[in-house]
């Protein structure tokens, strides 16, 4: 049926009929269409809304996020029919009854996933039915190619080409301001795509975004690295690995993170960069992804496995997860911690030292350097003053301002300081609940929302000591964090005493327990 | 966030919120939020879409299928608050992760899902790790008591009550319109709620439809029922386990039944209408639901072990299910057939014998004939008139014209013939495509849509004899089906030669044969 196009103003997925011309389509609320952009030749598939006065018999109301795939214009003709069943829907079935899915049958579900022919709930199917019944390392291979093969991918014509990647589950995590420039300076090229936080205070591509702009094609991102050496940009905006966005936000409810997924999306994401050497950072501790040394051990060997079958060198690093990376969480207030380091600051130690060994094990892997010299080259350039400036080179490459400095990056400008109700020691931080509170604060949409720590766990305090300060950049957000971190009490003080066990025995008044003696 | 309400008129679930309250809000397309209508006290679950002209700042635009839910008035003003995370979708990753979940858990999902509270997505979740690590017993129990207590109820203060269920798979199975009539016939009340197809090519309810209105509330179901003695409705009209249709619908597109979905959805809709005793046809068959004799007992025995749990006294019948029941597929089709045997017609044989099989059963457990005796009762109760009679209270007290007559029934206006290219016997009737051949003529929103056919199985036919009737009621549906049927060719006829199997050895010319010979 050929319908004319109404662009209409909702910031969603969507098209709307006119009842009428449902029904003479044949379709409900909820049945799946596949328009077509008859100039083009493109089409995609989408979910039908109905209305009886809001759109005119005749025309295809199409909401703002599908046009921005389909590009069509108000008053043009598109096509519209209905959707056949995606015959990946009968993989994803066999996943279901336990079978392993062959690379055709993996590279035809993840087809459709990229081309929105799966819903939502048919996305929560595959990624449920693979937490349940697993990947093996063949799926993984699978998944990891397909995904590379329905996006767009980077092509350099001179090597080795370096990439990073943490997988997440500690706070604080902003190495990657610190390990892109060290590799750069080194004279590597580095093309960093990065998440935005989907859980967290913040993602690399959210803390860049307080620099400089994140948001670039592949080509951009390929031309970007050869000049400046390095980039961190925002992996959603690039079409690279396309699908894996959609799967990862469908595991978001259910607070999975399904083992062969997570390996496909790295690696995918890696291999499509062109990356010849990848480092890997995997957090361990009770908080984190992963909680012991033997686990992350096994992880680590799938990376390496999935990495020697696509022809890419991987050594992963085990790094203690059990308190945050640094003092800050939240974006404004991360990049101010990082760019402080460039500029020389000493501390944080823990940010340092993780940021050198990441970067080391890089240039090690990269022929920089022999093997357990990487991370003290790594610090030499850190040290030298040319990580500095190459990061001003990136940030001035990606369009942002390259005299900014720690001392520039703005702050919430609502703030509290948190101080100890009592004399004692720090002895434990959450990270999970540090997490919540930098979000109710506003972050990571709110740049400058966040929190600083400034006693971590260990140090002495009096009462009346700092904490930790809350920065946000609106009252309201200040005032519930504030609520929130009363409820949570995140960092836990406690006097050298810190139980007492009464004794339970039945006291007597001295008079009585004497009794018959004196 | 205290917002006024604008109505729009999209049939949809949804709320559309201007970018800039969204913002304040803290909100992004796709995020949940809570509405509640400030005056009943009233709250659902809803996903945002924004826009930035379509809705004022300060207003609330709510679709069609939530405020019929909501029920507010434009300008009202309704609160908007973020929806917390539902606490039920812990308990889905405790199935996902192979744990048993206890009564309180799934109610807490069944809850969720009838508050709208758990997204598409989520309820998938829940129906693909229940498939694939199996509901046990005591789950299918918590599943089914939640099912009946999320929704309305029906109580009846005489009884038996009697219900009677089909669970699928075979086309044309209208016993429907035998059963309830006989059974209310023998004095019995059975207020049988139906289903629309999901799959098929119409549910009772669909069928109904065709003579009289089918959406009605529970308590009219009760009043109506008291003084009919039957009958045949929607049950997604009435709120009676309103969880299941969301939960169903959510298999369809993976083609799977969980069982113990499947045995919860069938007694729960038994124990909420009232039932004491239950007949479920169970068809047995390689197109149905279940393809062995022992399956099909295995099914019946839970079946009935779940309505002892729940005092319902249940019994199922195996049936044969690898040809259609009748010869009318579509509503407007079935209804003639089994209005024609109300009125006294002798055939279809199989439709007769299923019906009065099934009733029987239902009147024995009732205590209205001796065990063995009940299908002759059933028959009786057909022959004399008695169950037309009833059949006709039961149109006129659901609103429709009981002067209705089989000959009166309106079939689509468009038709073509579909006969044997050839002579031969007609060796096999594919179930499938005869659904799908009906839906693509329109069956079941089209009701005069459907086929009916002339020779099943067995049938000896010339070239040129009739093989089906195709119905439409649109020209451009039965060039369709027509389009369709020749490539799905639903009807097999052969000769009594089946096939030839050619002599492969090589062929040599007689004269080079006897070379030698001779």
């Amino acid at each position: 049926m050929k319908l004319a196009v109404r662009l209409v103003d909702i910031a969603a997925r969507g098209v709307l009929l006119h009842q009428q011309d449902a029904k003479t389509l044949g379709v409900f609320p909820g049945d799946r269409v596949v328009i077509t952009n008859l100039s083009t030749g493109f089409s995609i598939a989408d979910y039908v809304e109905t209305t009886s006065t809001l759109i005119k018999q005749g025309k295809l109301g199409i909401y703002h996020q599908s046009n921005e795939q389909l590009q069509v214009k108000d008053g043009e003709s598109v096509e519209v029919r209905v959707s056949d069943r995606p015959v990946s829907l009968d993989y994803i079935r066999k996943k279901m009854e336990g079978e392993r899915l062959s690379r055709e049958e993996i590279k035809m579900i993840v087809t459709d996933i990229v081309h929105d022919n799966l819903s939502p709930s048919e996305i929560t199917a595959f990624v449920i039915c693979s937490y349940i019944n697993n990947l093996d390392i063949d799926e993984i291979e699978s998944l990891t190619r397909s995904m590379v093969e329905t996006g767009d991918r980077l092509e350099f014509h001179t090597g080795p080409i370096v990439d990073k990647h943490s997988i997440g589950g500690v706070p604080g995590n902003k190495i990657t301001f610190l390990v892109v420039p060290i590799i750069a300076a080194a004279g590597l090229l580095i093309p960093k795509t990065s998440s935005r936080a989907i859980t967290g205070a913040g993602g690399s591509a959210d803390l860049m975004e307080v620099l400089a702009p994140v948001e670039f094609s592949a080509a951009e991102v390929q031309q970007m690295t050869q000049k400046a050496g390095g980039v961190i940009v925002w992996g959603g905006a690039t079409n690279i690995a396309p699908a894996d966005d959609k799967i990862i936000i469908q595991e978001y409810p259910f607070k999975i993170d399904q083992i062969g997924q997570m390996i496909a999306s790295v690696m995918a994401k890696k291999f499509a960069v062109g990356a010849d050497v990848v480092a890997i950072d995997i957090p361990v501790g009770k908080n984190c992804k992963v909680h012991s040394i033997p686990e992350g051990r096994k992880l680590a060997q799938s990376f390496i496995e999935i990495g020697d079958r696509l022809g890419m060198r991987v050594e992963c690093a085990l790094t203690y997860g059990d308190a945050p990376v640094g003092r800050a969480i939240g974006p404004a207030l991360e990049v101010k911690e990082a760019l402080a380091i460039l500029e020389g600051s000493e501390s944080p130690n823990s940010l340092i030292e993780k940021s050198t060994e990441i970067a080391g094990i890089a240039l090690e892997l990269a022929g920089k350097a022999n093997r357990g010299e990487g991370s003290a080259l790594a610090l030499d350039l850190l040290k030298s003053g040319k990580a500095l400036k190459k990061m001003k080179d990136i940030i001035a490459i990606q369009g942002g301002n390259p005299e900014i400095t720690s001392d520039l990056v703005k702050l919430g400008e609502f703030f509290h300081i948190v101080k100890a109700e009592r004399d004692g020691y720090v002895v434990d931080l959450n990270n999970k609940s540090l997490i919540t509170i930098a979000r109710v604060a506003g972050a990571p949409n709110d740049h400058g929302a966040g929190l600083y720590i400034h006693a971590k766990p260990g140090t002495r305090l009096k009462r009346g000591d700092p904490i930790f300060t809350l920065y946000a950049e609106r009252k309201w957000r200040l005032e519930k964090a504030l609520e929130t971190a009363r409820t949570l009490r995140p960092v836990i003080v406690e006097g050298m005493l810190m139980d007492r066990v009464p004794n339970q025995r039945e006291w007597l008044p001295s008079k009585q327990r004497n009794n018959g003696v004196e």
